[in-house]
């Protein structure tokens, strides 16, 4: 077996498991006291970023170094930030494509992430270990280090398409606006996306397109069909271009009527 | 050595090298031929979607199918089309994001990349083979083939930042308005870009971000920070991001003002 070096990922707050944050004192020895050992190469009475999942973001105080374990003393803010106000709901893309969605998706902010199967989606995916929480907690753990958010998405797996969209999207995403992206449309995100809209759920195919059986079932359930131009993009890239267009439109909506 | 299953890239048009259209038959041996028979699966008589790199579309009536060669009557648009109207100028990622950054950036669309040094860029990135026109030329035809796009996107790269930002920027891309992403600014792409604008020129640091001393030089020579919001974003997430705000953003004002 060969080794390459791996990546250093960018670590712009260190998350701490709610068990941890609650102790006086947390004591870090794995990848997180490395990273603060090696990376940020802290003393005693340096203060670091960190945050709870799912909680609130805080500072914390470097008390002590025992060899490879770094004690802090935590201090959080009162409030917990916000979850992400789009969710996603994706076909299921070939492993090593998802492999490295997870921390880019975390990074750029999706509340839920719901992969579901669709007729272009090849069974096989379904039995890959990218879809333990073993192997993608901690990839979006590393997205939410990087882009200093907490909330973890809550990920959910669907092999029904069907009975996703028709018996549990109501439940699992209630008081969105619904897109779905399709190369076809020509509508935008800003048109689809309204004064009183506070949510999105955005819905991204797979290689290849909802089918469209698909497409007619999504547009029965709310979904309104949004394109971002005649340029066909992989999912990987149309997943990140979808994402930022829709915060951006969000953001803008705010803007226009605070 | 092992083999894993390759990725067949998504082809919505085949690209034909200029001497290869000049001639009256094209004949594809190669993995386009594969691709017009293994996943096409063509016969004589049927249309496909062609393209010539830098040159006009159009469409190939298949000829003729011998082992594995597929020879095609080509019939081209009389018009080329228009070079996607932003530039990048990107601080060289490492070699594995920017593997996986060519065929994405040449989807999304750029006229011009320029790869430059930076504070934080290792030296040793320079080495790469993915800095030779063999090894990333065909990830941007995979990419324009994908979003059925022609024009290549021009490749230059620049060990001595200053000198790139000082005395080529203005040859190299005249009258853009420039752009450089900046977690701390608080103006957006959408502000930065007026009614007169025709092309922008984005400027995307490495991972850790331009030093002071870069982003102050960016800024004396028009690059106006924006930014997407307070989440930090990997280099290759950010890149996709920004081209795809900087796309919507020249379609809003086309609208607006057209």
């Amino acid at each position: 077996m060969t080794t390459t070096p791996s990546r250093t990922p960018i670590v712009n707050l260190i998350l701490l498991e709610p068990h941890e944050a609650a102790a006086a004192r947390a004591v870090l020895s794995d990848a997180r006291g490395e990273h603060l050992l090696r990376v940020l190469r802290v003393t005693p009475g340096q203060q670091v970023r960190i945050g709870v999942v799912d909680g609130p973001r805080g500072t914390a105080v470097v008390r002590a170094i025992h060899d490879d374990a770094v004690e802090l003393a935590c201090e959080l803010e009162p409030q917990v930030p916000r979850r992400p106000a789009v969710d996603l709901l994706l076909a299921l893309p070939r492993p090593k494509v998802l492999r490295r969605l997870w921390a880019q998706l975390a990074a750029i902010g999706v509340g839920r992430i719901m992969l579901t199967n669709a007729a272009r989606v090849e069974r096989d995916y379904f039995d890959t270990h990218v879809l333990t929480p073993q192997s993608y907690r901690p990839l979006l753990i590393e997205g939410l280090q990087q882009a200093r958010d907490t909330r973890l998405p809550v990920v959910t797996i669907h092999r029904r398409f069907r009975v996703l969209v028709e018996d549990e999207l109501d439940t699992l995403c209630p008081d969105v606006v619904r897109l779905v992206g399709d190369p076809a449309a020509s509508s935008s995100i800003d048109h689809a996306v309204h004064a009183a809209t506070t949510r999105v759920l955005l819905a991204v195919g797979p290689e290849g397109g909802w089918n469209a059986f698909e497409l007619a079932l999504l547009e029965r359930h709310g979904f309104q069909p949004i394109s971002i131009g005649v340029r066909s993009l992989r999912t990987d890239t149309a997943c990140i271009a979808l994402l930022a267009l829709t915060h951006a439109a969000l953001e803008r909506r705010l803007q226009t009527h605070s």
